[in-house]
């Protein structure tokens, strides 16, 4: 309960005792970043209303945890304030935030040609200026009228269909077509606020209980675990191997399914994240065909949360890995398995690749496989909120169907793109190796998404230290990290991990330039923390 | 169940028989529009997978109900199709979407100075051109570099803070601060997208079982009653008084409120609607001060859906109607009641209002009066899905502050938001007048929003006639209605209404030139819809 008391001590900030004089101010901000360490700051401060307090919300709420924005990132957020008020009162002089994968926070430029395209599109009235000519490309202008004429009255200002647009639909799904050479409909095109929804909206629709389980591999991306507490079913984990670079064994998920039914648990879906997030791999192809048959055998739904899979990422990555990835709508239809076969989800988002375009909230899932009246109740919850952001709709369709050879943008695109994909693919290397060399510490490659997933063997001394302050090891370890150097990584923890071992999440986002100053920061305090727990 | 036989039927469509030739498409088509009122189509088909079924779906989904886009809506869709693939099929030529406040889909223009900082904001690199000097007013460009400044890395295609950006909720705070006259605090304002995701989470924050009740009004916005479904607990209804102009009465609050917990029901916060959706109405401030004491003596969550308080359409329609909306914190506190004496949720959007910008899914709730734990609940449940869209935020700023007297678009910007105002006071009239000239008919005045719920007393050979074909009386008149005239209503049943009364919810929002086709079209399908049925 660590948030708690940072948030309650940023509260008290708010009352007038500390608003009287700029010094008091100060002194309270002075003692935040010790203040995590020591043990009796303040009291729990009681609600001010008595009618909601933690004892009368919704217990699933307290249940559910979201560490990727949990308490390393208020702690951050605080010492960033500290930084700003008092300059030099740390030793670095920036938070550097690789906790989530936010790739325009940390300086990397959106795509010229989608960014062109989303300004003509908020106002059309430009378009027939003759300065506008001069100031986008060509085939901006012409993508953006297309695109307008697609949504009924020109209307980008207005709701559109709960799915989304069904012209941008189309975009999407002959994109997906194109990608797998097997037919998609766009009435099974559901555009949502990012991926996080459309997540949400299939839990709610598949859990009742706690009775029911949904599988989900070990590390997860905490949007799984959060989702599903809410919503009170049970998380049913299937461990992946890190030995086996983050493998994912078919005996391991049929081990954990009996293991559940035999205690009265139905696993309802099997969640599938491909790249691997926190872990970053890549699943082969065979692997896939084994889930897939699994998930036809006991009648799951496949959940795939394909958000990290930018094709071309990928290819870049395995010039160096020899992997490549493949949906799993594709793999089942190769397999023969249709409609009537197998119900498929596929999750997908703007916010990773090289467009990484997370504040536009763009995102999509193809739902396949499901009866009519299923899809009725589907398109019903998609409708409680209206529909998804238009510029995220349009965006969506814009990354799946980029500037082609012979269009004006396609040089400068192409250049854009490939910068972007070769500096990743040098950064993650770079950052693995990194890791990879200090003391008790091992890191299996990123092969197709922004993330490394170290594991990290801490002493002993260490572990009874976090326990002494009632925390675990891995927050430990970042909190110190974070206070010695800036760097803000995500425990491990938030992420669920096999027991007894010990992970952060960083991602392979740092800017280029950066890089070795972060690798020496984070050399640097990793030695002193093993010097210090040394036993 | 008709929805899911529409779809059903649709689904059909897919099929390999019915894509075999053109003529048997246009025949499946053309039994569409006739289709809802036969008896026997298609049987309910059964699921594709028997994994997921009505039987093994999370019950709460087929219990929640959302006729704002519900069977009418897919009918009109429907019939929109047959119109294009067949012109000339029907007596009208288009659908008339009256059924959802979307009014750039019919046609209002989104306000320029808005649409020119969005496009300057998602495409900043053409800031610093000479051109964009004579493409753009001056202080969008001004405005738009003291967002980006905003911005951390000036990256509006980052995830941001999960309450949103925090200079845009600073712009946001103090514009309530200049409307109320009382403290607003940024760190009270979550930005979202459009205001559903904000009832969504406080519903999901305060609702543990069916013992939990929420007060909501009759008829009410069925966001809530689709909420409240969602997440199992119950709906505590409280009739508003059509007689007294849609009038809430606190004798009617007290009474519901006794008769939940004499049925074991706690109830837990009261949803005030103002202005009323669907109703229209205004409340009093002597009323608002009245529910206020009841909330803080029962120790409710007031839960103040201010959406439609567009406080300029307000005063416009003030000049007819003496009525003024205020905020219920601007209430509370004038009555002296601060932060630890009252919870007062207000959820507002960017979707209604003279910008009517409802693609652009904006919106935010400004919480009060919880304690540190709770909030931290809250910023949690709010970081699980990351942040709103980023246009969303900067659109949320942009309309609490939006051009000022000597700003370059101050002259424009005044003109067309007076041009839509007093077009919209002018509509609400006429389309008032009108349904109030219709046999047995009575229709309040739309005071502060932007719509109508006139009352239709119909005869008892429609509501047998309804029975007969298994729906109810209001929905069989807009059926009726829609594939007479093209004409979309939501069914007041979608909203819920005093038993034995009949209502149709309609906006104000046609366009002008087409209100004249409008009301004479519905005139005479009332004529004749009253004629068929007279006993």
């Amino acid at each position: 309960m660590h948030l708690h008391r940072i948030l309650s001590f940023l509260w008290a900030l708010r009352s007038p005792k500390f608003l009287l004089t700029k010094s008091s101010k100060r002194s309270a901000s002075c003692s935040l970043s010790s203040f995590l360490f020591s043990t009796s700051v303040l009291a729990s401060s009681p609600s001010s209303m008595a009618s909601v307090s933690l004892d009368t919300i919704n217990p699933k709420v307290l249940k559910c945890e979201y560490a990727v924005r949990g308490e390393i990132v208020t702690l951050a957020q605080a010492l960033q304030e500290e930084l700003k008020s008092m300059p030099g009162s740390h030793s670095f002089d920036e938070i550097l935030y690789y906790n989530i994968g936010n790739p325009q926070s940390l300086g990397q430029q959106p795509i010229t040609f989608f960014r062109e395209v989303l300004a003509l599109c908020d106002h059309p009235s430009i378009l027939d200026k003759s300065q506008t000519r001069s100031l986008f490309s060509a085939d901006a202008i012409k993508r953006a009228r297309q695109i307008l004429d697609q949504i009924p009255g020109r209307a980008t200002g207005a709701y559109s269909h709960s799915q989304g647009i069904k012209g941008l639909r189309d975009t999407i799904a002959a994109g997906i077509e194109a990608r797998d050479g097997f037919p998609a409909d766009p009435n099974d095109i559901f555009l949502t606020d990012g991926a996080s929804p459309a997540v949400h909206l299939m839990m709610q629709l598949l859990i009742r209980s706690e009775k029911d389980g949904i599988l989900c591999p070990i590390p997860q991306y905490p949007l799984y675990s959060a989702s599903i507490a809410l919503r009170g079913g049970t998380l049913v984990p299937y461990y992946l191997d890190e030995a086996a670079g983050w493998g994912l064994e078919v005996s391991e998920l049929k081990k954990q399914w009996a293991d559940a039914n035999s205690k009265g648990i139905t696993p309802r879906a099997l969640v599938v994240i491909n790249p691997g997030n926190p872990t970053g791999q890549v699943l082969a192809e065979n692997n896939q065909r084994e889930i897939v048959d699994f998930c036809k055998k006991e009648g799951l739904v496949l959940l795939a949360d394909e958000v990290g899979a930018s094709q071309l990422f990928i290819r870049k990555m395995s010039m160096f890995l020899k992997r490549s990835s493949t949906s799993f709508k594709k793999v089942a239809r190769s397999m023969g398995y249709g409609e009537k076969d197998i119900s498929v989800v596929s999750f997908q988002s703007v916010s990773k690749g090289y467009y990484g375009e997370c504040g536009k909230r763009g995102g999509y899932m193809e739902v396949t496989g499901f009866g009519p009246e299923i899809r009725e109740q589907i398109y019903k919850l998609a409708s409680v909120n209206l529909c998804s952001n238009i510029s995220g709709q349009i965006l969506s369709s814009l990354v799946m169907s980029p500037p082609k050879v012979g269009d004006e943008s396609y040089e400068s695109f192409s250049a854009e793109k490939d910068g972007i994909l070769s500096s990743l693919v040098r950064r993650a290397k770079t950052l693995e190796d990194a890791f990879n060399t200090l003391e008790g510490v091992t890191c299996n490659k990123a092969e197709g998404a922004m993330y490394l997933f170290p594991c990290i063997r801490l002493p002993e001394k260490a572990i009874k230290a976090a326990e002494a302050v009632k925390t675990t090891p891995d927050n430990f370890y970042c909190r110190r990290l974070l206070n010695a150097t800036g760097i803000v990584f995500v425990p491990g923890s938030g992420f669920r991990q096999a027991p007894g071992t010990w992970h952060c999440r960083c991602t392979i986002l740092p800017q280029e330039d950066k890089i070795p100053a972060v690798v020496s920061r984070l050399t640097e305090f990793h030695r002193s923390f093993m010097e210090e727990f040394r036993e």
